[in-house]
């Protein structure tokens, strides 16, 4: 999940979306910091080694920024949405941590992952620490709605996670299945970072609802931008590495257009690059060509602008105000990205 | 659902893309409204009048003709398709009946529904002797998987009505929420329509799950473009009413979009006239100036657009040829009708 990089590269660009949610919630955010670097402390020495590594190093904290800026825009401005906030970090790292074992990733924001440097079990169990860290703080936090949320939101995470393993590598994914394995990895929590904030300011059901409709519509965008970016020259223009998601042979949406609008000689390529991760350094480029040739990298961010649209309208219903303007820059922001 | 009504009266102006469609399975077709016709009888003498009225009275067939182009596409040339594709049409016509006689309807494609000429307990009833017959005709044809496929999908027919039902005059259902329900009431039986064909064909999982893609998305697409079509004048020149979704109170999502771009006096004009149903004969026309106004009716169309893009590409698997060819003007046409 290379969202969180794309966004830190573009901020440091200056004055955008993120910036101005940041610079809104900044007395709430520095306190969600001091309660995740309170809450992964722990007398075994590694847990808080390794959960240093992976929290302090970085991530702009956008989860936590849309539960802090959710809550504001329903009127809640107490000191409970700050710990909600550093329940969905830490729900957000854990699967981080989970995430890369799976992936055998060996990088995770530029710098070695920790499944690398302490190894497959201590990432597994590091990160069932934090989940279960996140459940602890929405038990002091005392609002079953909350735990019902969050708990059902990290229930699809992990169906979106086995969804993911059963069609990695898997070139004939139908974009429907793709569409749910980003709900559940990515858009679930987005959905749920949302839909606490009216939780906590405890505003009516059908705020609920649309902070949810919000959050899970941007997070799919979110996900097929990143998709599409990770092919793309503007990546490469920020100072990021064009084509991880290609080497690990990872099936997203701008490769499942292409092989569904290829040839058969098309399709052998992906199957040669992707299922067998068989490749070369020519390999990358052609596969960018292709993409290209078939429009799949502007039908992906075509694609994306469908769900930044519902997303935008869902916040309907909340009075104009400072937070709600800031979420919909988020939406903008997002999908801008990708043209 | 006036889907098949508005492609009626398309067609009727003709040469379109279910013409075509019609034309290319017209043999297989005959043998469905035969198996439709047979297995309708029965000596309890209300049955067949009641279906009779329902099924002979119209329609165009749609979701048959979609199992046997799909069984066509995926290379079955046998006499299996025609008699899963009238368990569809009994599966589809079972929702009907019971569909009127929730939402108290009067009309069924111009004439008098079958819950005002005969009772709503006799609909039901023969609702549920149809769907009976469905089943009775899936163990018939003998294939677990369609039994599964087909089974499954009328648990998600009801799960859609139920929702529906508990969204019913709900100006506040988020666009999440109505997505969630016309994917039961309308698009889940698309899919299973489509699916089976491939399964009948014998092929592998990878085609079930293309059809099940296209079916679902050009179900959504479908329903979309109605309920749009419902408040334009384009429906007026096909010489149909507009306006029965308002005068009902139905929730569509060219409502849905109104409501959370409008201010509270629209607001509360919606909530007069949908949730509490009090409506003048000025205030249809005052509904469409506020979907103009605001872009609803464009905009519910683009996000139709949207899920006929993915249906169209989720064929790129198939070869190339007449039957494919004619599924993808069916998704063309669906949208078409819309702009």
């Amino acid at each position: 999940m290379a969202v969180i990089f794309n966004l830190e590269s573009e901020r440091d660009k200056g004055g955008d979306a993120l910036d101005r949610l940041t610079k809104m919630v900044s007395a709430d955010l520095v306190r969600v910091n001091q309660l995740i670097l309170q809450h992964m402390q722990s007398d075994v020495q590694l847990i808080p080694q390794l959960a240093g590594h992976i929290i302090a190093a970085g991530g702009k904290r956008l989860r936590p920024l849309l539960t802090l800026a959710s809550a504001r825009m329903c009127g809640y401005h107490g000191p409970r949405s700050a710990g909600l906030a550093a329940c969905v970090e830490f729900i957000h790292t854990a699967t981080l941590l989970h995430d890369d074992v799976v992936d055998e990733s060996a990088l995770r924001r530029g710098e070695a992952s920790a499944n690398v440097v302490w190894g497959n079990k201590a990432s597994v169990l590091v990160g069932d620490f934090l989940f279960s860290r996140a459940f602890q703080l929405m038990v002091q936090d005392g609002s079953l709605r909350v735990l019902e949320i969050l708990s059902g939101a990290s229930a699809i995470i992990a169906e979106g996670e086995v969804l993911q393993l059963m069609t990695s590598n898997d070139t004939t994914t139908t974009e429907q299945a793709y569409l749910e394995v980003i709900k559940g990895k990515t858009a679930a929590l987005f959905a749920a970072a949302c839909e606490v904030g009216a939780v906590v300011a405890d505003r009516p059901k059908v705020e609920e609802h649309a902070l949810n409709t919000f959050g899970l519509n941007l997070g799919i965008a979110f996900q097929l931008i990143d998709d599409a970016l990770d092919y793309s020259a503007k990546q490469e223009a920020l100072g990021k590495t064009v084509g991880d998601d290609f080497r690990e042979g990872k099936i997203t949406l701008p490769v499942i257009l292409a092989y569904l609008r290829g040839d058969a000689t098309e399709r052998a390529f992906w199957q040669r690059t992707l299922e067998k991760v068989e490749q070369d350094d020519a390999d990358l480029r052609q596969a960018i060509q292709l993409m290209e040739r078939h429009g799949t990298l502007k039908d992906t961010v075509a694609r994306a602008a469908h769900y930044g649209a519902i997303a935008r309208d869902a916040l309907g219903i909340f009075p104009e105000g400072p937070e709600k303007r800031a979420l919909i820059d988020v939406v903008d922001f997002c999908i801008d990205r990708g043209f």
